[in-house]
């Protein structure tokens, strides 16, 4: 018999296959416990729900389940072009931002090439990175963030790519425009620097740039988002990247027909209409970051100052056991070991009971232990 | 400035991207029609519109919207298992069944290997395999359906996956039992069959394979099945592989995390369970199939035996013009020069009345021109 693993591609043999935030159901299955009263804060998912112009426009899309999405997401992509400043031929649609981050590694990475990013940062670098079997050079954090200098030291002849996120999940490090311009100045030209903004709209103050005001300038830069945070459609799975037309166009070549489906066109179309729901989930989430800084506080804790929608919790201990207590308690929160940082648990904000529920939660499992 | 797409990787730049069926809502923009007055037959979408089933299921998933996806599949996985008769860990779910060609050619290609698959196939199988940079060895049809011993002569050493599909996309044309069992016995075990069987639901008579009886002998068996046809979820992007369990974790690994979306997951469990619904899709299919050829033979027309939910006409001259005076006519069907048929137009199976607007339409095109 053949060993279908061994036929496997070598990069592909190799992957860990990414770890999500652990379902709610899986833990009601697991510990016998109602699902509606766990707390999940493990996957900086929006606490709000949906926006309600999100889901009528579900609903007029009903009618059409037999029929294959738009495959060029005309609608989709033009809103998004006006909205970003761009042309509709700068935009690529992703099934999430994951598809799109994936497309850019398929793209322009093979065995013998390599991409940079940063210590703690984001687990699908790696993960796409390795799938096409090409080189991650990983670069040394400073304070939790991205060294960008050593970032751009770490570039030789075969980097193709540089992930940078801002802010950075899991860590919420950000840096400010004065470094994005200084590194996307000092990045040769034919390197592909990928901005993830996944979370750049909860991000406010601290001299934080736009991504989309370097496009012009620099036609090596892809700026990445999402639907799945601000806007709340993690369900749904839509991402976009805006770059220059020519990687683009590269992007959609290899991009699958129909990645993004017709409910999840509609609901990103509906998401950019309504500012109300951005501007409560921006506010909802200053509030709890807040509520969780004094939490943190009052039990003693650090942090590491954020700017997503999530908070890293310096628990000055091997965090695995406390993450168990936790769940025990029916509250589900991210652990980072795999991020490196195995004294840190990362907690999304979620609705001020929700928060208020963990916080009392946390201090139980510390006083227990 | 740099090019970034002579940076891409080269079988990327050689890449044509798919073509899909024309959208209704281009062609309403392009030639200034009511999109309810057009009838597209273009892409074998199902007819019946969504099962009310489906519909509930995606209603009770609103609340849900901001939440990522169960990115295990869990509840699909587990009735997809016991459906087609296997273990759960046998499962691989993709965002279409282009996602699994996808990962299937992800996982087992590269530059210097090949895949083996018929002229007149469907065009994902050459797209996935240039977009990794591996050969396609394309062995000619017989009566435009593939020629398995021919295909089995063209496995050489490098190759590594061979696609058939069962019905054909876009001829129609099958295969029997026996046919099948000998082109499995025949296959070396290292080489990974792809048996497509997107159309199967419809497939009946004719002495049909049920892929499905093989995986337990072939562990070089792969069957791949789609919701986007006789389900008629096509929108929600929902395809899946059945498989020996290694490959399955192999495919899993390359899977994005999120790949099918959470209403997709829910209307995908809710279509399995309106077994109605399959059974009316099926007779329509019957009903229509018998319309069209009824139809041609009317308008002296030949065309390809299909026991897919399409029908290729063939003109006997070059059918472009034909395609084009139907868009006129406002009649969306799908030329098929692409696929090396310029002489045919592939009309899907649709209501009876549309099936009889199509057929009005095509007889005033040609007595035009």
């Amino acid at each position: 018999m053949s060993d279908f693993l061994a036929l496997a591609q070598s990069g592909v043999q190799q992957l860990s296959p990414y770890v999500p935030g652990k379902p709610v159901d899986e833990l009601a299955r697991e510990l016998n416990l109602d699902p509606a009263s766990i707390v999940k804060l493990a996957s900086n998912e929006n606490p709000l729900g949906a926006s309600p112009k999100v889901r009528e426009a579900i609903a007029n899309e009903l009618a059409e389940l037999t029929r294959y999405p738009d495959g060029n997401g005309f609608e989709l992509k033009a809103r998004l072009a006006e909205r970003c400043r761009v042309q509709a031929n700068q935009v690529t649609l992703g099934n999430g931002s994951n598809d799109i981050l994936e497309l850019v590694a398929r793209a322009y990475l093979a065995p013998g090439l390599n991409a940079v990013f940063s210590e703690h940062a984001f687990a699908v670098y790696p993960i796409v990175t390795q799938a096409v079997g090409a080189q991650a050079r990983v670069v040394a954090a400073k304070e939790w963030g991205h060294d960008l200098p050593a970032m751009l030291a770490a570039i030789d002849a075969n980097t193709r790519i540089v992930f940078v996120a801002n802010p950075n999940n899991p860590t919420g490090t950000w840096f400010n425009a004065q470094a994005l311009q200084a590194f996307l100045r000092d990045v040769p030209s034919d390197v592909l620097v990928v901005l993830d903004e996944a979370y750049i709209e909860y991000a406010t103050g601290g001299d934080l740039p736009d991504g989309l005001d370097y496009l012009a300038e620099f036609p090596n830069l892809l700026v990445s988002r999402t639907f799945s945070k601000a806007y709340g459609l993690a369900a749904l799975r839509v991402g976009y990247a805006l770059s220059s037309p020519v990687i683009a166009d590269v992007l959609n070549r290899v991009r699958q027909p129909f990645n993004v489906n017709s409910l999840a066109l509609a609901a990103a179309c509906a998401a950019l209409t309504d500012s109300d729901y951005l501007a409560k989930s921006r506010e909802l989430n200053e509030f709890g970051m807040q509520q969780l800084e004094n939490g943190c506080r009052e039990l003693g804790l650090g942090w590491i100052p954020s700017k997503g929608n999530f908070l890293c919790i310096d628990l000055g201990r091997v965090a695995a056991p406390v993450f168990q207590g936790l769940l025990q308690e029916g509250v589900i929160v991210r652990p980072v070991a795999n991020y490196g940082m195995p004294q840190h648990l990362r907690v999304t904000i979620g609705l001020p009971t929700e928060n208020a529920r963990f916080l009392e939660a946390l201090s139980k499992v510390l006083a227990r232990a």
